[in-house]
């Protein structure tokens, strides 16, 4: 039996289900530790689960923000050095990534907190996370503030890659199965990937 | 053995392999066809990868498209109508929906060439996909020019939403393995998705 649910009755339902059924309309994501380094040179580390693709020439990713109304470390971070690493999130570390959403106070860096470990390269002066096996380094590049709640989308251009050579194919497909990298819907939901198909460039 | 690929690297790499390596680096990925309608009331669907989720109060979504130097259909017909669809792709219709992604001409509705079937609610104009479970409706709010590279990132308010009962539990979650929701990496890679763990709200 399929509902269907008007905005309104939406708009008039308990406040977590809206919440959590909101959250996971925009279905599997790939949960993403960003980096940086704070004007007190604090590493922080939190976790998102909206960074995407924007092209491959120049190559650009961008994530979304949630709204400034309280101070967010990794915007005033990135504004304040340029540089953030967004680093993915396998098997093996999802439980320390999902405690770096918890609120610590500025002068604690999540990474002590949360037992993961910096990593630090010559191109970019934010913070690696050394257990992620897929890293990625960028520079900030432009931001754009969202009128209908207040959230910003930021934008970077890939600086570097760092990523283990067994999981990149000759055609350069990263396999998501071999590297153990976990999806995520809404906040609280973890997958595991399994590599099912490949299709080819469409044609009609 | 890790990789460490600095962006000059990237740049003289092989047009494909750098293409499909930027490609993967968001890693998984909703594969969503996006309905909408034309002018001349053409049913358009096409096929983004790049769908989040932006805030549930008011309830958001967003998408990027691709720079507008050659016709975007649905750039196009949502400015004309201000509404459409995003509906998610299940193991029985990824081929289908992979195949909306050819370049049809304009006067051409990809739910005829590529066999789905156009499904219309009371509060949308644009059309839903009658095969697709979990299907969302939404109106235009803005959109926002990336300088960078001429893509468009357009923001959505939801309308409507209509799922299946059983994939929603009492909390509001959507479980995507009983969706039989797809994930996809890049371009071709498609992925399926299997539930493995619910970690609650993190605390200090």
């Amino acid at each position: 039996m399929s509902q269907v649910m008007p905005v309104d009755a939406i708009q008039g339902m308990d406040k977590f289900f809206k919440m959590h059924l909101i959250n996971s309309l925009s279905g599997i994501k790939s949960p993403c530790l960003i980096g940086t380094k704070s004007h007190r040179d604090i590493n922080n580390l939190a976790l998102f689960n909206s960074v995407i693709h924007l092209g491959a020439a120049p190559p650009l990713m961008g994530f979304m923000l949630r709204p400034l109304t309280v101070p967010r470390h990794t915007y005033h971070n990135i504004l304040a050095h340029r540089h953030f690493t967004i680093n993915h999130v396998t098997e093996e570390i999802y439980r320390k990534a999902h405690q770096t959403s918890a609120n610590y106070p500025e002068q604690v860096s999540e990474f002590e907190a949360c037992a993961l470990t910096p990593h630090f390269s010559d191109q970019i002066i934010a913070p690696y996370v050394a257990e992620s096996p897929l890293k990625i380094g960028l520079e900030l590049e432009e931001t754009h503030a969202i009128q209908a709640n207040g959230n910003t989308f930021v934008v970077g251009r890939i600086i570097e890659v760092i990523y283990p050579d067994q999981v990149v194919d000759d055609n350069g497909h990263i396999d998501l199965s071999e590297l153990s990298a976990m999806g995520v819907c809404g906040l609280e939901d973890y997958y595991t990937l399994e590599k099912k198909d490949r299709l080819p460039y469409a044609r009609p």
